[in-house]
Formats: C-alpha cells, sequence, structure tokens
C-alpha cells in the first residue's frame, strides 16, 4: 500500500511551527508496513490543495491529510478535499454533541458547528483532546482519504488509539514492532554494534534517535499478532546481548515511567533535590499518572541558601569545592533522603549554560547523585566539546538521574561508564 | 517571487527524523517577503525526484532543494537535478581543496570528491561546519535552484551567511513581523475580535493558536525596515485596546521570558510551591538564561504532609478544605513566601488527572495563588467539561501562575477573569 501525506497551513510554509505531524503520522505508517512515498505542505489557499489532493488520490492507495479542521475560515480541508473527492458534508450530530460538551454550552457559533460537518458516509475517529473530528473515507478513485486535526496534542492520541487500529483492518498481514530502548549508549555506536542485524527483511530493524537517548525498533510482519511477535523476540534478545544493561525497556516508552514502575513494584519512594534542572526531574516524574505513590517532594534548590536551608548542604563544602562539585551533589542526595524520609534521594547540580562556564567547571558539566541514606552515588556529566543547549544539558542530567535510580532498582551497578 | 522547497531523504518519510530544515528556510524566506507556496519530502528515489523537480521548476521562481548532497550513494539530489535542469556537473577545485583540508588529508576516496561536482556556472556556498557545499544556478526554466546540505547544523549557517546575502540582492521588497501574545483568551474568540482586522493585504494580521494561548501575527512589506516597521504599529495598537491586558507581549514569546524579564526589572525575586504542577512552573522559569538572579527556589510538594513541613500549611486547613482548595494554594503561596525570603510566592493546587477527579473536584480543576507576603491572590481553573490531557491542565496552571505575576508586576488587577 503506497501512502502519502499532505499537511495544511500557512504556518507551516512560515516556519512559525515545525511540521511535527509528518514525523509522528510516517513513524505509524512504518509500523504499519505501509510505504510512504511523499509528504507535502500546502498553505491555507483552496487551489493549491485542491490540486494537490487531485494528484495524491490519482496516484496513491492512501492519502492522510493534517491540519486545517479547526473553526476558522482558514480552515478548508474538509471542504477541499471532500470536494475533490465528490462527496457531500453532512452533519455529525454525535460529533456536534461532543462540541457542546467541550464547551458546556447548549449551542456554539456556525465557526464551532462547521467541525462537526463530515464527508457522507465517513468512519469518523472522536477528538479526545479537542473539537475537530477526524474521519476516513473512499475517494472515487477508490485511494482512502484520512483527515486528521494538526496540533500534535489531537493528532497524536487520535492516530494511536483509532486510526491505526482502523488501519491495521484494511491490511493483509499483521505488523507488531517492539521498541527496545537505550540509555547510556548514542544510535550510531549502537547502529554500528548492530549493523549486521540491519540487513534482515523480515524482522526489519531501524535504529531511532531520541534526545539523549535512542531506541531500535524491531518489526515482524505476519498473519497472526502472535505468529509476528515470536518472530521479534529472538532479535530483540540479540540486541540486548550485544547492548547489555543500556537497555532499560522493551516498549516502556521512557524513563520515567519505568522509574515509576519500578518504584511501585518495590514500594520506594524518591525524593529530587535539583539546582541546574531546576524541577525538570520532579517534573517529569510527575508527568506519569499515579506518580504520587512513589513521589512525596521535591526542592529546586537554585541559590546556594536554598541549599544549605532546604537540604542542609553544609556551607563549607559549598565554599571549598563549589556548588557544582561531586561534594555537593552528593550532600544534596543525601539531605533530600533526610528531610523528605523518602528511600531514595537525588541531587543534581551543574551548569546549563549558555552562560556561567569557566575553564575548570565548563557549560555541560553536571553531577548527579543517588542516596539510600546509607550509601550514595555520584556520576558526572562532561560536555566533551560539544556544543549543545541548555534545554539538552537538563534534559539530559534528568535523564541520567533516572537511569541512576533504574539501576539501583534492578540491582545492576549504578555509576555505569555513561 | 513564488517559491518551493523540496526535501530530500528516505529517512523523513519513515518519521525517524522530523523536517526541520523546511521550518528554517521557511522562516528566513518570509522574512525575505518571498512567498513559499508548497513544501515537499521526497525519499531517495531518482524517479521520483525527477518528477517532482520537473514540476518545481515549471511552476515556481525559486527552488531550494535541501538534503542529499553527501557522500554516499543515496545522495542523488544534485546529480538529478542538475539534469532536470539540463547542466552538467564539473569539478569545482576550491571546494574539494575543502574537502581535502576538512579531513586533513592529500586525497580522498571518490565518494568524498563527488561533493565536489557542482552544476556548471553555478554559485558556490561553502560548507563552513560540513564537507558538502551548497549552490545557486539557473534552471532553462529561469527557475532559480538552491541546493543546501541536510544537517540542520550545516544548513543553518550556510543559509544564513550565504544564502540569504544572495537572496537579497534579487529582492525589491524588505518584511517586518510582529507577533503579539496573548494569555487568557483563546484563537477563536480573539480572531472573532479582530475579524475585520484580517482582511489587510499589507500588514498583514494572522492568528495562530499555542498550547493554552495565542498570538496574531503582523506583517508588513516596504522598501526599508522602518518603513516596515512604521506600517506594522497602529495595526499593534488596535489589537490591543480591542484585546486589552490579555495582551502580555509584542515579540516576547514566552510568557516566562516575560516574568524573568520584568522581575529582573524590578528586583523582585519569586519562589514556587509546586503540588499537581509537580515542578513545571519552576522547570519553566529557570529554562529561561540568567533566572537564576530571580529565582532561589521552589518546593514541589506532593503529598500533604510535605505540604506541612515545607510551607506549613496547616493540616487543619487541609483537612476541613481539602488539598485542592483556594484556602491550601494560599497557604502554600504564603508559606513560601515565608520559606524562601523572596518577594513573590506562588502556590498550584489541583488535580491534573486522568485519575483522583470526583463530581465535587473534578480533573482539571486547579487553584493558584499569589502571594506577596501582604495580599494573597488566588484564580481558578476549571475543566467545563472539556476532556483535556494531563500535560495540558499542568502547562496551562503553570501559564496562569506566570500571567498572575506578570499581572502583579505591571499593576494590573490579578485576579483576572480567565
Amino acid at each position: 500500500m503506497n501512502a502519502e501525506i499532505i499537511s495544511v497551513g500557512t504556518e507551516l510554509l512560515l516556519g512559525q511551527v515545525v511540521n511535527l505531524d509528518t514525523a509522528i503520522v510516517a513513524q505509524e505508517l512504518s509500523g504499519l508496513g505501509i510505504n510512504l512515498l511523499y509528504s507535502a505542505v500546502v498553505g491555507d489557499n483552496v487551489d493549491r490543495l485542491k490540486h494537490a489532493v487531485d494528484t495524491a488520490i490519482s496516484r496513491s492507495d492512501l492519502l492522510i491529510m493534517t491540519g486545517g479542521l479547526g473553526p476558522t475560515t482558514d480552515d478548508l480541508t474538509k471542504e477541499t478535499t471532500a470536494a475533490c473527492a465528490g462527496k457531500k458534508l453532512v452533519l455529525h450530530q454525535p460529533s456536534l454533541d461532543r462540541i457542546l460538551n467541550y464547551f458546556n454550552e447548549k449551542k456554539v457559533s456556525s465557526n464551532q458547528e462547521k467541525q462537526a460537518w463530515l464527508p457522507e458516509g465517513c468512519t469518523v475517529f472522536q477528538n479526545d483532546n479537542g473539537t475537530a473530528p477526524g474521519c476516513a473515507f473512499q475517494a472515487e478513485s477508490g485511494c482512502t482519504i484520512i483527515m486528521l486535526p494538526g496540533p500534535p496534542s489531537e493528532l497524536t492520541p487520535m492516530l494511536k488509539n483509532y486510526v491505526v487500529p482502523f488501519l491495521k483492518k484494511e491490511q493483509e498481514y499483521v505488523i507488531v514492532s517492539h521498541n527496545v530502548h537505550i540509555y547510556g549508549r548514542g544510535e550510531a555506536p549502537v547502529a554500528q554494534m548492530l549493523d549486521d542485524l540491519m540487513d534482515g527483511e523480515n524482522p526489519t530493524l531501524a535504529p531511532y534517535a531520541k534526545e539523549g537517548e535512542c531506541y531500535m525498533r524491531v518489526t515482524a510482519k505476519a498473519h497472526t499478532p502472535e505468529e509476528a511477535d515470536a518472530m521479534c523476540q529472538p532479535l530483540i534478545e540479540e540486541i540486548k546481548r550485544r547492548v547489555g544493561d543500556f537497555v532499560y525497556s522493551v516498549d516502556v516508552e521512557t524513563l520515567e515511567e519505568l522509574v515509576v514502575f519500578l518504584l511501585k513494584e518495590r514500594g520506594k519512594k524518591l525524593a529530587c533535590a535539583e539546582s541546574c534542572t531546576g524541577g525538570l526531574l520532579s517534573k517529569r516524574i510527575t508527568d506519569v499518572p499515579g506518580s504520587s505513590s512513589v513521589f512525596d517532594m521535591g526542592c529546586v534548590t537554585y541559590a546556594n541558601q536554598a541549599k544549605e536551608d532546604l537540604l542542609s548542604v553544609s556551607r563549607e563544602t559549598l565554599e571549598r569545592f563549589g556548588a557544582v562539585s561531586p561534594e555537593t551533589a552528593r550532600e544534596m542526595a543525601e539531605g533530600m533522603v533526610r528531610r523528605s524520609g523518602s528511600d531514595l534521594g537525588v541531587g543534581i547540580t551543574g551548569i546549563a549554560g549558555p552562560d556561567g562556564g569557566t575553564a575548570q567547571k565548563p557549560v555541560g558539566l553536571i553531577y548527579i547523585a543517588l542516596s539510600d541514606g546509607e550509601h550514595t552515588w555520584v556520576t558526572k556529566r562532561s560536555p566533551l566539546g560539544r556544543t549543545k543547549s541548555r534545554e539538552w544539558h537538563r534534559h539530559c542530567a534528568a535523564s541520567q538521574a533516572l537511569d541512576m535510580v533504574r539501576r539501583y532498582l534492578t540491582g545492576l551497578p549504578v555509576e555505569a561508564e555513561y
């Protein structure tokens, strides 16, 4: 099955918004074994959109449109595409009811109502995170057309929950994918380690980079999910064997999800003391629903005085070694355990940049400590001459802290060679 | 001048890489007043690429190609595009010398040398951050074709340093844009308020949604930047007049940047006590470089015990009104001021979901307090029947807290009708 994507929106052509939708949809299509041959962006212009849609439905089996389903007058994807496909728009009452419910009103403006008008006979994908529903229908040419809302926060769940199951029904084969997540080794060295495994046709193996980490996607095609799954397993085992304990999960998407799961399973609580990450680690842990059972508190101690007051870091340590030192990280973690009464405490201190670096303590130098009240481990992140952003340094430091907790909880050496 | 972009690379169609190049190029084109009408992605396939290039050079004045200039066999942009444009490739000795110099070698493989073969008679853009040079030349159709390397770290400086000056020489007009940022009123109602202003041709006005907020872009075209800027100002003033104090900035991109700026300007410090946002507010403030001069500490008090221990919220308040109540939010903010010695303290408590909601206290109910030690203001976020994600509720609560601080610091009523 050959597919293409058309993203609609002048903002994408003005460079105000990066087109994430294409990458999100492309990944899912790849997971389904659907060949994506083209993707295009068209502005909010009826003639150009019409031309792009006509070309697409004449040459592809599947056309996915993203964006332009909203309430404003420049949202014209639906009207234009339906016309190209020879379909009328009709009011879909359940979608209107959802919109009324969303605004908690009995009546909405005609602009808002417009979102509930959908191509006749289409399959409707409800929007659990916004107002504009998605839909799927067939053009007279036989091309299946799917329309999805533009905001990634609405598109992503709709895609995963409704569109992927819809497309799976149309496929002759079942595709099963597993993601092997790796922290502590980058995409390039991992790909090199696994080079000879990447020529396979079924199952296939493909490397993906993720901010500060990477994952390997194993995909197999078969007649049943069980069969496809069984085909993936030996390859997953071989990846684990070669990459070792840098593999942190199969299919658990983030370090924070894994850590919350492990803490729950082991009945442990964690508390975080953060300097340069400024709350990011606490934020990532509490991103996980249900984290309240394993996380009571965190302290963002940006100033030295705050490190003394909240965590009892000694003034002598701060003066002798500096706020950015293994000694301070250690005392922060230990102070956090005492302060919170939690089983584990993390301390992070470093220089996130862009300013504040020196020759001795450059931007990107960060110390991370983990204490269980009895023992404390400290690891270091070095900039290695790379010119990375503040955001990058902060994200990677929080990830490394989570990986240390993961290692502790699974009985691995906590101080890995990162 | 009408332009289009073609990005080349199968990795973009597999969703392994987000297409940043298009946004980077699009922004520069927009700044130059060049209309970008289409952008497309094509995989590493000669026939499909040839078709896309033929279509582009027949309908556009300017075609920018990104990616596929490198040494490997799937890098075929240059060969294919030059053939479409009726040009031969010839060796460009200075480019070869740069490549030899880059590798510090006297000879390189034919793959590496391939990068120095460029269309005859082209303008060469040297690559200061990699090996593949870019270039510009004219197709027989009259379309100007520019080819740029794919990695954003190579493309961005080449674009800014060589391509923009090259294109400016060809442009008659200058374009200036300003973004008017709004918190507290959504894109749809704001667009309605400004509906009659959106028909203008020069300056133009366009609405954009942003997570939990929106902004209006004002753009003018003139012979000088000063002239274009002067054309924008009356429209910006009219937007401010109609939208009122929900306008929080012109061209300051985020609430956190603005708040850090205002705190610095007024010599004030802020501290944050967070329950449901779990560190996100502290994280957003410390995202801003230099925030350490206005932010000493934050407390993430997820558990009731933590609210008592760190912020001295009274047990009676927690028992009588519950952790999610205006009373608790108030005591958190006041406790944070006392604990930190900062001028301002924020307290946030609520139910971020997806679980934990009740009929009385549904998911999305969040109280936000701001205290200056003398007075304390409390606002509320209600879910209004909207089914938004945990991430959304947390993000919007942090934004509302920042907006309250902004209102306090600029002398506006703190408790707006959000």
